[in-house]
């Protein structure tokens, strides 16, 4: 005999694929869903169902798009400087970029990072497009903005090496203390870096 | 301009309505759903949409059941001691026990817990309910199955307060030390409970 409605039960197993979610935070939520008003759930499952068809990537920069766009406002904008490219692992280390407000290039979006255990191999990655890219649009700088993590240093490490029979200039974020962080409570790698980094005052 | 999809936006926004759901988790569920197959975020927007007309309350018990039962299974099933109600907060409760496997009397879920800060009232907890119970079929035990929290113990003391006038015999869960816990690390209230609940070798 189930204890729980199969109309619950099936809301909790569907939550329960998502990351991070394992069975009690699903049923927490699915009992919350149920709780509240119907149309808070049908919200959800409105727009879970018009995800995908909502969306596309961008062909030349692979940021994410409506379906409906062309390309990436962002790439199509003519004050954007098409030469200096920021690469990134996904769409939203582009807003996260975006919010410094500090930068007037372009972006490309990896997809993800290198990381044979998770399949994600270089070939993955739209490294064709990018060199496309970097010949058509005459880029001169290529900003490796991956995180500072063991796949991030390894892809900005492959797609150097990619590039380094051309003249295009191959910089990277800056690696050192965060804003906020004591300078004990610091590891170790963050402060090496933070002292190899050092910068004239 | 707008740096994500407005089906993407949309998403994020829908789930970040959930309790405990941030902008951060809700991007991190959208963003994993939109790179997975899209049969996927389709699984849980059918599921979805089909939570509210899939349930509804028993009338007897107010468990969770299927839209066409007509009363929980697990009160309409005969080995069950109908005279024995064990009182718990919501659904899942009754899930809870039930893997104890130790209990075969029935329920009765209130729907909630006394909590004047958050509008549940006692006129919410489907109390005419239980005294009709009580009266049809004669119950000699109600085992107040709430939790040890400050909405738990009042709520367990409005309804011992309701039916004190009957002849019924009223029990709560034992509080004392949960399996596991070193006694060093139990909180004073627990192991204030633990002592003077007590019992004999």
């Amino acid at each position: 005999m189930s204890l729980l409605p199969k109309s619950l039960a099936d809301v909790i197993e569907a939550l329960g694929t998502m990351p991070g979610v394992g069975p009690r935070t699903a049923e927490r939520y699915a009992y919350f869903l149920l709780k509240a008003d119907k149309h808070k759930s049908q919200k959800i499952a409105d727009t879970l169902a018009g995800l995908h068809g909502g969306t596309k990537y961008c062909p030349k920069t692979f940021a994410l798009i409506n379906s409906d766009e062309e390309m990436s406002p962002l790439y199509a904008d003519p004050a954007r400087d098409k030469t200096i490219v920021a690469i990134v692992a996904d769409p939203f280390d582009v807003i996260a970029l975006e919010k410094t407000g500090q930068y007037s290039g372009t972006y490309h979006v990896l997809g993800g990072l290198i990381s044979p255990i998770d399949g994600i191999t270089p070939d993955s990655l739209h490294m064709p497009e990018l060199l496309e890219r970097v010949r058509r649009d005459k880029v001169a700088e290529i900003i490796l903005a991956t995180s500072a993590s063991v796949e991030g240093e390894s892809t900005a490490l492959y797609i150097s090496k990619q590039l380094e029979h051309t003249k295009i200039s191959i910089t990277r974020l800056a690696r050192g203390l965060p804003i906020g962080l004591d300078l004990e409570y610091a590891d170790q790698i963050t402060l090496a870096r933070a002292l190899s980094g050092r910068q004239a005052v």
